[in-house]
């Protein structure tokens, strides 16, 4: 195991992983450095195109499953097992980073490409999947097609579902499909043996604490919601304020209600407000709705499910005689990787010499919905100053390969046993 | 006089005005029974078109002007007099009614085509108007094209103003004036004698009161503002939230801030936040911007000095680390109509014997402007419940027939002094 750790370290080529990643970043790339790549969007689908051409110029076999997944599969000895799984995502927010997934599917895709060319067989294939729509910025929810892939979500279910412009995943979903054409086409939810997702840590404890390489015990519960404010359209300077239903100044309320509920002095919970819009939006007319989302993440189910039932009381108690409706979109516990899977990575690094620690994971990934099918574990790298979802998101070229090598080990490893 | 009153109250055709507004309404049909007809779009454009198309079936002249405000001439007897001008707007709120600004226009019209085919004299032109962007929606501020036209802006300082899609006054005005041509151009600020604007009432006490016809006697002062808030990107599950810049919920706080600034016993104080937009807009990430509108009226100049100062300050006590910007768009002082001007109005809805009383105007209109140049007065009818910039806006057809009968006679009065 040691020796293969170490053959694998010298078959990443840090200079390739990177150039790739700069490849990739023109992508939707913004006047500010980052990139915007929203799921199923144009730009995706040539993130998509640009991965499946270096995959079949290196002679791998690309195959994609109905939504739109894409799997890079380097074959086993033993045809008949289940393979080892790697990879993440190569949608972005609208204003966001280089590396929140890009990452984790070029450094599978790297560690592919190096364990191939240093000629060494596994006995498990080894396939690197792009999964599809992680952020969940246009179409909610997020992480949707590892939530397929693992039986959570029906994709008939989601057709329906359109982004602000009213678009449906269903169109966007088949240009995807379409500008990736022809690939063979699998079921989504084969049997994995296992999943291992290497990502940018998101957070600032790495940098600070001079760490390289991040084993992931666990990733914190994620609850979604969307809440609805219906009031009524009014004259902005002949209805008086006592009798209108405004929409907005009710949100506005409910904001700040909901800012006191999550009040905590430990700075753990996780409480965002991201997508709010008004209509109609006029600056001489009353708002008569308000839509609004909120996520909220924490460590530990107990404060998840304390705080969480409270989100529609309070929103009621502020609707000031609009109409309002809170829906919940997901709810993701806690999940915590198995020990050994933790040790796995943890012995690689070491074998590596890599400084490393445990870390929990603020951010959800898709190796929540994979844990709950195969022992699935994540490795983090640093990013720097923690900033991510933003334009100006960094990673160290060195501190990428450094995950790779990780990665690389811990994929021969798996899949020889 | 009395005689000229009674014969216009027969020449006005109820039926002819009614089927014009149903028509006019048609352009910009919403599903639920209103318009969206904002100024300087394909439908503003469609509205003017189907106007000048009457006008010309009846041999009036028509004109256009560099901000695209339109005229409709009959000539008078004395070539070398100012007109008389009549009119309002077309353009509407993007969930707006039937009858705001467009009944002042058609009323107008029907007044000219009545008296034309009574084949009355007057010294003076009478005019009919149509003034661009009135509402402001879209492109702020609004009473842009009775603005221009009284001196107060210019239309090359307004060329670089966009909506919410980065479209220019420029791009849409020219596109407005193209689907108009070919119109002999005039340039803005001709003298005009007086100035009279027929507009249903916006507001409930005409119809509360059994009355007809409001004798506007002015109008409450309005200040606009924007505020920008800037924050920072973050992600969602990740950044704590004591070390966010997040710009919604400090947009929040400085909405709650606001509502306690301008709270007022007496319910005079009129305080809309009506376009409330929220950058990125994704569920995880934290925002970072927020653009809002404020619009502010009292009837009173000393209540509107002393709240309006405190905008900026409340929005700054509440930026939460974020940069903020206030600006102020525009700043009107309450209107007060000259008593002559509406003694005359009063002297007509009394000969013809139609219920009427003094009004103040609660919304803004083109006539603030005029009133600054020439004698102006307007003329309100009710609306079903007071219900305005609403799709739910309705007049009933007497109502609006009454209105016209004295603003006919009030024209011809006026073109004969």
């Amino acid at each position: 195991m040691h020796s293969t750790a170490v053959a694998m370290a010298t078959a990443i080529d840090a200079q390739r992983l990177w150039q790739r990643h700069m490849a990739m970043a023109e992508i939707g790339a913004t006047p500010k450095g980052g990139v915007n790549r929203q799921a199923f969007s144009p730009e995706d689908g040539r993130a998509r195109q640009l991965l499946i051409s270096w995959a079949q110029a290196l002679g791998f076999v690309v195959s994609i499953d109905d939504i739109a997944n894409v799997f890079i599969r380097r074959p086993g000895s033993d045809a008949n097992a289940a393979p080892i799984l790697t990879g993440s995502h190569l949608d972005s927010q609208p204003t966001g980073g280089k590396f929140d997934g890009a990452y984790g599917v070029l450094a599978g895709f790297e560690a592919l490409q190096a364990i191939h060319q240093a000629g060494v067989t596994t006995k498990r294939p080894l396939e690197v999947v792009v999964w599809s729509n992680e952020e969940g910025c246009r179409f909610q929810p997020g992480c949707m097609g590892s939530a397929v892939f693992t039986g959570k979500l029906q994709v008939h279910d989601l057709l329906a579902v359109t982004d602000k412009d009213s678009i449906t995943v269903d169109a966007a979903l088949q240009a995807t499909l379409h500008c990736t054409a022809p690939l063979p086409r699998r079921s989504p939810g084969f049997p994995v043996a296992a999943y291992i997702e290497a990502h940018i840590e998101q957070g600032p404890i790495l940098e600070a604490t001079g760490t390289t390489i991040g084993v992931v015990t666990g990733i914190q519960g994620m609850h979604r919601y969307t809440v609805e404010v219906l009031g009524e359209e009014a004259h902005a300077g002949t209805a008086p304020l006592q009798t209108r239903k405004d929409a907005l100044k009710a949100a506005a309320a409910m904001v700040g209600a909901l800012e006191e509920l999550m009040a905590d002095d430990t700075d753990t919970v996780r409480f965002t407000i991201g997508r709010f819009e008004v209509s109609p939006g006029s600056p001489n007319t009353v708002p008569s709705r308000v839509f609004f989302t909120i996520d909220f993440r924490h460590p530990d189910q107990t404060v998840i499910d304390q705080l969480t039932s409270q989100i529609a009381p309070v929103c009621r108690t502020h609707a000031r005689g609009c109409e309002v409706m809170v829906r919940q979109i997901s709810a993701a516990s806690p999940t915590h990787f198995a020990p050994a899977f933790i040790d796995t990575i943890r012995q690689h690094a070491a074998a590596l010499a890599l400084p490393h620690m445990d870390i929990f994971s603020g951010a959800g990934h898709d190796a929540m919905h994979l844990a709950d099918v195969c022992p699935t574990g994540m490795i983090f790298v640093p990013c720097d100053k923690g900033v991510s979802h933003n334009e100006a998101e960094h990673a160290r070229p060195d501190d990428l390969a450094a995950g790779a090598r990780v990665l690389a080990a811990c994929l021969v490893d798996l899949a020889n046993r």
